[in-house]
């Protein structure tokens, strides 16, 4: 029989009434005559209530307790979900990330799946039972619990399916698939029907809030067919795979990311390799940077901007300024007012016309563009965070309704 | 060095302020040399708001499910309370049954202790780290999370205790020791320094809501030494052991249960095995019978009564009833009104004055015994539920304003 993989997140089990939405689901795909695996999240606000429970006790709890703490929340998914389904009288099991053998790296908090164990979901298969599997979590070589952290359950998902070759896996959400633009910013975004890995890959990573990144690599990397869907409503989702059906228009959408700071090192001395002290330095930090420009200034010196997460501003600062005599700049400036906007597709690069468009839009706009940054499917610009919305909506209107 | 098992239950982890308090127990005792164990069960009303989570879900939930489901519980207060440790700078690991490897046997809501695996709760000793266990709760040979049924951190205290040859077990409570008759009830009730287990077993089975009896029972196997104390006062509470101080009193306390209920099969035939055949009935069903008095009645028949739990009563009618042509009685009385009074004491039935004593104070206090059960260390009378308290007030009178 073939296996479906089914992910649901916090909202879509958020209370009871979620709960007994999702195990109809559930029981649709079984009863279809599939496999079923289903991956759960802590239901809601139980991950935030378990935060609070720990900060009334300690601030600076060591991330090993904290992730002990938070698999409670899954594990309570999990076992409630199952109570549901065997509520409809359907067979099945609830499993917690030590039993199934999801062994991951030790880091706690941040943890990557190494390996699944095949035996015990497979012997629970075998028996035709429902597996209900926590999301978000692993055991280490310690046998201590560890969190996957941020998207994580999706990752859980992702690496289930591609362990037991799953036919799909379905990640079930409070939206009904990927669109080409943020409809709540742009209401006549269109829901894609496909996307290939890599799109969904630069749409998340450039703020599209749908899928996370980690989860994508891992299912380009099995190719596990991926589906985007709503808990909520019974309609397609968008497909994600390795090819997608190319749509005229040769971009698949619009993405904006306004949680980013830019960081400008002015008066560098022109030497060689001090762009990579920059960037060292940051990087023992676990500073990410994105956007990178460089350019030559006056008197053989040249400046380097750059973004990063706003989170990150504060740190990244005071690890720059401490090495100011080494790394030779004149002075550091920062603006924490900027956004960026992207649009996405498999032929972009292959069609110059494409990028020229979107500056077409913005220049139309009256939008002034402060950095441009390129991969092989992507254009990002970066605006003033004010011009950002407005940004999306001209490039999308550029896009779609001339279509 | 030595080591110390300290049990904490419920009411003394309820919040944050709860738990920084059993922080500071912990810490004592650490602080002074011993290696320290600590078993805990889960916060206040989690238990309870985790069933009726259930409930709104199935409220005929399998019990594989609800264990799954109320594991988590346990988990959050070791979290919790190895956070409240870290942040008093102490050493500390929290490990849930599965990691400890509490192996138990499989029925799901009321498992037993099967083996306790030594290596990783001694490896964190060696490194003299605090190690906080989750009480209630193993795994069974498949793997899966059972709960050991009431009273269950008590037994999983003991049951670590006996494993590592612990010094002392510690039981944390919100009353602050074993008393001679509820202080609620008998305002001048003493509380015992020591007393021996088969004391505490009786006083427990009796009606006395200290401990519970599968961990005193296994304390006495082991020759585990408990103590029972407060976690909210600072003062030594009650030991209990193989052999106690004896008092001058001969008897240890006076405890009452009005949980129970007496029902009486009028009439029957007086064959052999007919007392067999009506507890077997009752057996097959799991009801446990307690004071049992058989008497001859009027043309070769006979009466059988006894007392049962009053939650089994329903369910014990119906069974009897049901089988009433088998077992040949003439009709079925119940009497839900009615309590036990026992007095109980190590040196008691090889000292003949003290049933007398306990008769003549009821005698005195004009109150009718029903019935009389007695064993080695324990007399019991059923009374009339409403002379109940004043019964445990006039024997305890009796027996220690007289000393």
């Amino acid at each position: 029989m073939s296996l479906i993989v089914q992910k649901f997140g916090g909202s879509s089990v958020r209370d009871a009434v979620r709960i007994k939405n999702v195990a109809r689901i559930i029981a649709e795909t079984y009863l279809q005559g599939h496999d079923v695996m289903v991956v759960l999240s802590a239901q809601g606000d139980t991950t935030d209530d378990l935060i609070a429970k720990a900060e009334e006790i300690n601030v600076h709890a060591s991330k090993r307790e904290m992730d002990m703490l938070l698999a409670t929340g899954e594990q309570i998914s999990v076992a409630l979900c199952a109570m549901a389904l065997e509520a409809m009288g359907l067979p099945c099991v609830s499993l917690a990330a030590w039993q199934v053998g999801i062994h991951s790296t030790s880091v706690h908090g941040d943890a990557r799946i190494k390996k699944i164990d095949p035996d015990r979901i497979q012997a629970e298969l075998d028996s035709h039972r429902i597996v209900l599997v926590t999301g978000f979590q692993g055991t280490n070589r310690r046998g201590d619990v560890t969190t996957l952290g941020r998207g994580g359950s999706d990752t859980s998902a992702v690496a289930l399916a591609a362990a037991f070759h799953a036919e799909l896996c379905q990640i079930y959400t409070d939206v009904d698939g990927v669109y080409t633009a943020d409809p709540r910013l742009v209401p006549d975004a269109r829901k894609l029907q496909e996307i290939t890995y890599d799109e969904m890959l630069e749409l998340a990573s450039q703020g599209a809030q749908v899928l996370h990144n980690r989860s994508v690599e891992l299912a380009k990397k099995f190719r596990v067919n991926l589906e985007v869907l709503s808990s909520l409503e019974h309609k397609p989702g968008t497909k994600v795979k390795e090819v997608a059906k190319v749509e005229k228009t040769n971009i698949a959408g619009v993405a904006k990311d306004t949680s980013i700071a830019r960081v400008a090192l002015i008066g560098l001395q022109h030497n060689p390799g001090v762009a990579f002290k920059v960037f060292d330095v940051l990087s023992r930090k676990n500073i990410n940077v994105d956007v990178i420009l460089q350019s030559i200034g006056r008197e053989n010196t040249k400046d380097i901007s750059f973004t990063i997460h706003k989170k990150d501003l504060r740190e990244a600062e005071d690890a720059l300024n401490a090495q100011k005599d080494t790394l030779c700049f004149d002075h550091l400036e920062t603006d924490e007012h900027i956004g960026k906007v992207s649009i996405v597709g498999a032929g972009l690069m292959s069609n110059s016309g494409v990028a020229a468009r979107m500056f077409e839009a913005l220049y139309e706009a009256g939008i002034n563009i402060q950095m441009i940054n390129t991969s092989e499917i992507r254009v990002s610009v970066l605006l003033d965070e004010e011009d950002v919305n407005r940004a999306v909506r001209a490039i999308h209107a550029k896009f779609f309704d001339e279509m």
